[in-house]
This record gives structure tokens, C-alpha cells and sequence, in this order.
């Protein structure tokens, strides 16, 4: 086991982005982890397959109420989230949000080269992974030729989609996202196609009764089956083919594909870079929060240790140590100093404060 | 090395207070770990050698700002300690301040007996040591003969002192704090005496000004040098005898002492238990943040491990895992679930939160 080792850059179309710390992962640890770092003078590149940044707490509850963070007797999700990238401001990270790190490798240089699922590349001389119950994806159809097509003609968030171009648009799934895609798109005048397994959808009432409005009106129809196949002519999509319950296949066409199945988080591709996991866990040394790889520290979520619990406060304490232990391997003579916020001129000139109160 | 071992409280005029845990330290970390315990249903007493809650912040920093507790991207001392109270009161523990544990043994039952400096037990099945920089005690003279004398003749607040009693006050002290007291006394009619080795006083002008009026009005007077004994007669207090630089003495007669040296903290009473120590912290395992006694704790500034840093947010971490360390010690038989405050039907009853937002 252990990183696969590369010489070159040539995998990569652009030169990679060079960067002190890179940090896997802007959930809540992600983004205190950089603003760890920032006070170490550490700067830190993020990256995180979702569009934005707030890991678990914002996809998974942004607004249900958090009791336990330490001195916040109560807040949302989304309130920690935005807490928490006020506070990490000051230290402007490069934030390269809606993209997965596919692979992590060892430079000969002795620097780590991470790259995305669109074609970014990091070389980083420390990488903190703070990827949480893993990567927050879209659920993709089980159609291994549309991977190719994603972003040109098979898209997973409405936004994604250029509202200007003509054509049909099928959106895949049952859900109230799922239908509140439907009534956009064909609020904006398109010729909309819902696929789903059955004719029963799992939205608000306000939305059913405008779907079964537009239904009446033959602007949108509903296709009942699973989508099993895609039609491709010159490499564009021209139409799906779809299965129905009782084996029976049809080809419908279209011209673009919304797929709303929801997201969930894949540990995927960390599974891949020849780190040791322990039942899909980082194991990490808890003085320093590093794996067994140098350079390479665990925090949040993902890591394990003896008596680990996987809370967001757990995580925050996990991301100073490996600060200081990565400033110790950055910066191997000179002794790291300890400072407090509250009276270092020096962290307050960083943080952008005059050390007495705002 | 180890607990000293008792079989009975005959020590103690009073039975002692039965408790699942005892806090020793009402500083930030102490505080967290009282609301840790309570999320696990474990009631707590915390004890505290300040007659506030607070610790650190409190006594050292109150007005001044932090910057790095994670999505407070600014806070006093003194906010701090008012949100963690606020986050503790659904757990209403026992308080019991302006008193420092000095003793703590294992009774022959197993649980922990403790005792304060006002002559308080406890009898605790599990202990967490918050002593953070020490216990935070006035300064004292050295003169033992008046420990005998304390919250009768001798006092270290102004609060303390019983103002419609006559007499004459000594107040010892160069400081702001000194200053400031022998104001409020000879305001409130007090014949004031103003002990410091030199004439000259660390205060704001307007404090000298105003003593400087008070000492022409012949209603204060200042006497340099050093108190170095106290004239005791049947027991009760009549005088001091100051010593000069040029070693000369005199005796002056007073009814009461106001100490005014200022506050600082003292290992002092931890450092008789048995307890291991290393450079005066208490070695903890980073798994359960339990010593080497069973049922005994350590978290925040008193602790250390490889990798210690002596931040609040660490300590706030080392609560979760102690609690959750003394939920298995104190509850052998039963799983000690993990749940999040989120989504708990039971923390948010125990809370008393609704589960939706407040
Ligand atoms: C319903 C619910 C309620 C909860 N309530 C509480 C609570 O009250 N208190 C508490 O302490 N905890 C609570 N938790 C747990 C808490 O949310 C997690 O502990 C916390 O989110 C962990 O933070 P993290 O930053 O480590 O990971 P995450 O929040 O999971 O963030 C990880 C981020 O990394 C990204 N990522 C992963 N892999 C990659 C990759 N290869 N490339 C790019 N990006 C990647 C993901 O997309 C994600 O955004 C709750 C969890 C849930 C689900
Ligand atoms: C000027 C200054 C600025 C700081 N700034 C920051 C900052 O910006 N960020 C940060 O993270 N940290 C900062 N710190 C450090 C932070 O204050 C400490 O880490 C924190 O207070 C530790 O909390 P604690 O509860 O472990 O201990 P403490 O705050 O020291 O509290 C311990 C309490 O235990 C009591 N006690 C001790 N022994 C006994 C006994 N035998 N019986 C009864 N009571 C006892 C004491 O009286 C005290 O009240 C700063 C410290 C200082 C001095």
C-alpha cells in the first residue's frame, strides 16, 4: 500500500495549481481547518464536490437546529456554515467548489498532486483530508455511456442547464426536487419529459396540483419506467430508452437530461489512492492528526482513532493539531509558536483586527 | 503514588453531597463538560475556587476579544462564559464557588470523596479535573498566623466585608484593585489605612486624585513598608506590625484586613492527591481523557498528551470523549449510544427544546 508515485505533470492538460496546504472537503472541519492554517500562515486550496461549501450540515440539515456546538447554545446548519466562512475570510482560500478529487498521488519532488473530475490539479506539499461520509454526489443512472455525455447534454442540477436552447428535456426522478425541476423548466417554456417508475410522486401538494395543470395541457407528460439505455448518434444523445414494469421497452427523444435522484455522499474515490482505511476510515495518529502517509492529515468525519465519536466539535479540535503538526512539517526549523487570538499582535494583523473589540 | 484510601467522612461535620460526577473547575472547559455529562445523563456539582463562573476568560480577559472558537468569529471572555452558561442550564447543576477543592480520595466503596476549603464534601462516582492553570486563589501574605483569621478579621474582597461593622480597615495592596477599595471604604465612612511597601500606586488618576484629597483630609493614611506579623490577643486580631525597608518596625492598630494583592492560580491542593503529575499537568489517555485513577478525568489546560496544545476548543473536544468515557464507567452494563442533539427525540427533551427551531 501507500501513494502511487508520478514524475510529471503530463496527465494534465493545465499546469497544476501550487499550493502550501490543500484541503479535501469544505464541510464545517474543511473550513476551520483552513482557518487553522490561515492562523499558522498557511495558505490553503479547497475543493469540494458540491457547488458550495458547508459539507453534511448544509446538504443534510440546513435548517434543522444544532444544540452542541460549544458557547452556541443553538443554530441551524446553514447558520454554522455561514459562521463559519466569515470567519475563515480573512485568510482567502481558493475555493474550487462542484468537483470531486479523483486521485491523489506522490510527486518525486516529495509534493502531493491531486486531481478533479474536471481536470484541475493541485500540488500540494500538504493535504489535509476533511472528506467527511465521503464525496456529496448526485445519484447517477446506471448508464455508463452518459458519464461522457455529463455537462454537454446530461446535467443534475437545474442551474446547470442553459434555459436558452430549444429541445426537449427529460428530467429523471419522483421527488419534490424532481418536480419542482418540471415546473421551471416548462415555466421557461420547454417541452419537459418526466421519467419515473410509477405515476406517484413524493412532492407537496402546491406542486402536484401544478404538475397535473400541465399535464392537462399536454405541456409535460410523464413516462412510467426506467430510463435502461441511451441513443447516440455522432456522439450526441438523441433519445433514452426506457423500461417499464412489465419488461416492455420504448425509446423516447430528447435532447437534454436533468437527472434529480438525489444526493449522496461516496467515499469512492479516497477508496482508490492507496491510503490505509479502516472500515472506510482514515486511521490518524492523535497527536498530529497524519496518516501514515507524511504530509498527508486526516480530519472530521473521515478519520478513526481510539475513541473517536464523529462529532462536528470532535473534528474542530482534530484540525489544530494537524495544523500545528503540518506547520512543524512545512517549516521543519523553525520552532512553532503558540499564539492566542486574543492577544498576538501578529494574529491580529492576520485576521484583519485591531485587538481590541470591533 | 496513588489515591489516599479512606473508610469513612468522620472528617467531615457535614455528610457529603452524593453525585454521579464532580467538576473541579468552572472555567470554559469545566462548564462544557457539566453539558457533555448531561447530554448523557449524568448530573454533575462543579466546584470553583472564584465566586463566578468563568475561569480564565473570565478572570484574565473579560472585555478582551477571541478570535478562533469555531463560527464565533469574535467574542469576549465574558460572552464566552455567558453562552456556555446559557448552554449548560437545561442540566442545572449544583454550583458551589468561592471554595477550592484541597482534598480528594478513593473511599473503600470505590467513589471518590472530595472536600473544600469551606468544609464541603462530596462523594463522586466519577471526578473531572478543570483545574486549568490552577486553582484561581487571592494572594496571600505571608504571615500563617492570619489563615485562622480569614472571613472574620481578614478578608480579599471588598464584597466580603460586613460595612456596618466600625473600626478601623487596613487595606494591603499598590494596585488599582487596592486603591479602589480604600475609596469604597472611606466613602462608606470607614478610618482606612493603605499598607504598600512605597508611596507611590499602579492606579488610574482619577483614583490618585482622589486619594491624594482623601490622605489631605486626614480621613485616609498611608503606611510604607511591609506587613510582617499581627498582634493577636485572646484570639482575636488588634494590630500589624510593618516593617520599613530601613528594617525599622512599627505596630499599628487595626480591626480588620482587606488584602488586596491580586489573584492568581495555584496548583497547590492537586499536587497532594497521588495524582501522576508531569510538569505540574495530569497525563491523560487521548481514547477516554481518563488518568490513571479509575473514574477520574482530566480535560483543558491541567491535562496533557502528545501533541497537547492549550486551546479552548481543545479542551472543549476532550469533554466529549470524557464523557463518553465516563458514560461506559458508570453504566458498564448498558451501550452508550451516540446521538446527535439534531435529531434526538430524547437530548431534546432532556434540552427542553421542541426539535424545531426556538
Ligand atoms: C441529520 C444529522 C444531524 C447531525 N447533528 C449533529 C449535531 O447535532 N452535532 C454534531 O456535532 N454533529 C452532528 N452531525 C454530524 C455532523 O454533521 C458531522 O460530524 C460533520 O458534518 C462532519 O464534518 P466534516 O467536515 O468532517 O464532513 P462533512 O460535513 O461530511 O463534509 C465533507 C465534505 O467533503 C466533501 N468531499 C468528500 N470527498 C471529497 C472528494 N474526494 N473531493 C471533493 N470533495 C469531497 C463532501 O462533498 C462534503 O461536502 C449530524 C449529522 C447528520 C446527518
Ligand atoms: C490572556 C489570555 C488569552 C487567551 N486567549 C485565548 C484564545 O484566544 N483562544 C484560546 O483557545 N485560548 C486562549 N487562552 C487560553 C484559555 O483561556 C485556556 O485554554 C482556557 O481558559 C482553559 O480552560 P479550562 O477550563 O481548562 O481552565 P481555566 O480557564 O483555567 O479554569 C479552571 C478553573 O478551575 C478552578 N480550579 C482549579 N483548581 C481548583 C480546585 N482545586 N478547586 C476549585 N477550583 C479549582 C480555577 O479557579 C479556574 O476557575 C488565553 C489565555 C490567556 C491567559
Amino acid at each position: 500500500m501507500g501513494l502511487q508515485q508520478v514524475s510529471g505533470f503530463h496527465d494534465h492538460g493545465t499546469s497544476p495549481i501550487e499550493t502550501d496546504a490543500l484541503v479535501i472537503g469544505a464541510g464545517p472541519v474543511g473550513l476551520y481547518q483552513v482557518f487553522q492554517l490561515g492562523l499558522l500562515e498557511i495558505g490553503a486550496q479547497v475543493v469540494d464536490s458540491l457547488p458550495y461549501p458547508g459539507g453534511q450540515p448544509i446538504e443534510l440539515y440546513p435548517d434543522k437546529p444544532i444544540y452542541d456546538l460549544p458557547a452556541i447554545p443553538v443554530c441551524t446548519g446553514r447558520e454554522l456554515t455561514e459562521s463559519l466562512l466569515r470567519q475563515v475570510q480573512p485568510f482567502r482560500p481558493g475555493m474550487h467548489l462542484g468537483q470531486t478529487i479523483t486521485s491523489l498521488s506522490r510527486h518525486d519532488d516529495g509534493r502531493l498532486l491531486a486531481s478533479t473530475s474536471q481536470g484541475k490539479a493541485f500540488l500540494a506539499r500538504a493535504v489535509f483530508i476533511a472528506a467527511g461520509v465521503g464525496a456529496f454526489e448526485p445519484k447517477r443512472l446506471a448508464i455508463p455511456a452518459l458519464a461522457a455525455l455529463e455537462q454537454r447534454q446530461v446535467f443534475f442540477r437545474t442551474s446547470e442547464l442553459d434555459l436558452t436552447c430549444p429541445g426537449t428535456i427529460a428530467v429523471a426522478g419522483g421527488t419534490e426536487d424532481a418536480v419542482e425541476a418540471v415546473l421551471t423548466l416548462s415555466d421557461a417554456g420547454h417541452d419537459v419529459v418526466l421519467i419515473h417508475r410509477k405515476d406517484a410522486f413524493d412532492a407537496r401538494q402546491d406542486q402536484l396540483d401544478r404538475l397535473h395543470a400541465l399535464r392537462q395541457a399536454q405541456r409535460v407528460r410523464v413516462e412510467i419506467g426506467q430510463p435502461t439505455g441511451v441513443d447516440i448518434q455522432n456522439g450526441e444523445m438523441r433519445g433514452l430508452e426506457i423500461s417499464a414494469a412489465d419488461n416492455s421497452i420504448r425509446h423516447i427523444a430528447i435532447d437534454r437530461l436533468l437527472i434529480r435522484l438525489g444526493i449522496s455522499p461516496r467515499l469512492g474515490p479516497l477508496a482508490t489512492w492507496g491510503l490505509a482505511l479502516e472500515r472506510k476510515h482514515v486511521p490518524v495518529d492523535t497527536a498530529s492528526f497524519g496518516t501514515t502517509e507524511p504530509g498527508i492529515y486526516a480530519v472530521g468525519d473521515i478519520n478513526t482513532y481510539p475513541g473517536k465519536r464523529k462529532f462536528i466539535i470532535c473534528g474542530f479540535h482534530e484540525c489544530v493539531l494537524a495544523a500545528y503538526a503540518a506547520a512543524a512539517y512545512l517549516r521543519p526549523d523553525q520552532k512553532v509558536l503558540m499564539q492566542y487570538t486574543t492577544t498576538s499582535p501578529r494574529l491580529h494583523e492576520l485576521l484583519g483586527v485591531g485587538g481590541s473589540l470591533p
